[in-house]
């Protein structure tokens, strides 16, 4: 058996989240089933972050075994030509058999895009929360950098995650506006669920004014996570890449 | 009667082009009938660049003369209300009865992007021609410039073009990469039929090696079609703003 690592590029619009589930449309589903059908093996296979519907992904990865001895260069064209327009392999490598994308990896990077305007973009509908209110940027920057750092996020976690360790480090945490553009990109060890959405919308509603400065240390404080924003939506957030 | 101008955005992927069609969803047919639904006023709008099916606008104008005494601010909330995901009106503002958002144009810019990579990228698939072979930026540079100025560009319109003149003058052509994408910005007076796709063809045929330097020069001074590139394709434009 050889170990396969694989960089995937999708957009997230019409999958039902990263993860295999019968009868629903899910990018881990679609791939399982390219590598079926090019090579006729059932394999199961590994994702570095589990993405929610509508989530896009410019360098998720994945790891899984096969036994068909086809060169990477055949596999990357091969897999492509089965996959539909809205997935794509970008890259595909051997690696040790133990390589597992999800618990060998280091960090990840998110971006989340706002479109900050009176009026809805339709050229950034598919990749943008649309928010009409003026953002406080320097407000938000502020925020952002209370939580950088190693703290417990238990607060902006989603009620149903299961992880039992809620303690993370945000390595960097970047506001950036462009036109009405404002991008935020969150790196980190590793995230919990739903961790980077609540994150943003809660600096989206510091920026707005709806939260006041205190709210970070609180929630950090208590775990507190009704003192916190609402949850981002999905579509514009964007797993940037994972880090080894 | 008042007359007003509107700015557009509009993702032309689901639009069978600007121009009002019968039985087919166009970006005109499609801001007429909001007009009408929240005005009951039936108008003939004028757009500054009748855009081909598929392709985009981030600044698109045109213009109108309405009846109803309803404020600008009122007019841009309304029909943004009647209007689908896919378009929207950014700006209205009333003009002088002579202002024809065609024929007051003084000058247009559009924008070509392509993705310049091996794989096909499902995040640029809606906004990009996909090119695999590696494109030579000098080459294509040196041919953007022999470009620029005023020029017969009679050689790049489509065959149905209907203009009498063709003479235009390209005010700026710039070509610029990050990363795998390639994006190609031209501003003229005015653009003939097809002439942006028709020059991007050309210059990426220039760029993969399929026609040679002396190409560009050949095609202004004979006005021969058939010596120049593919018509790229139309997801790769957008109109990005009209002066006046």
């Amino acid at each position: 058996m050889r170990h396969l690592r694989i960089l995937i590029e999708y957009d997230g619009s019409e999958f039902h989240g990263w993860q295999r589930q019968p009868g629903l449309r899910t990018v881990q589903g679609t791939l399982e089933e390219a590598i079926q059908t090019m090579t006729g093996e059932t394999v199961a296979i590994r994702g570095a972050g589990r993405t929610d519907a509508g989530v896009h992904a410019a360098g998720q990865v994945a790891s899984f075994a096969l036994a068909a001895e086809i060169p990477e260069a055949g596999l990357l064209r091969g897999l492509n030509s089965f996959l539909p327009h809205d997935i794509a392999i970008l890259d595909v490598r051997e690696v040790p058999s133990d390589f597992d994308a999800r618990f060998s990896a280091r960090g990840k990077v998110y971006r989340y895009r706002i479109w900050n305007h009176l009026v809805r973009s339709p050229l950034h509908a598919r990749a943008a929360w649309h928010c009409r209110s003026v953002l406080d940027l320097a407000a938000m920057r502020q925020a952002a950098a209370q939580l950088c750092g190693e703290h417990d996020f238990r607060a902006f976690r989603a009620a149903d995650c299961e992880r039992r360790t809620t303690v993370r480090i945000i390595r960097r945490l970047d506001i950036d506006r462009q036109g009405a553009l404002v991008t935020i990109d969150v790196e980190a060890t590793a995230f919990l669920k739903n961790m980077v959405r609540i994150l943003v919308g809660t600096l989206v509603d510091l920026g707005r004014g709806k939260l006041t400065a205190d709210a970070i240390d609180h929630m950090l404080r208590t775990g507190d996570r009704a003192a916190g924003g609402i949850t981002a939506p999905p579509q514009g957030l964007t797993l940037l890449r994972v880090s080894y």
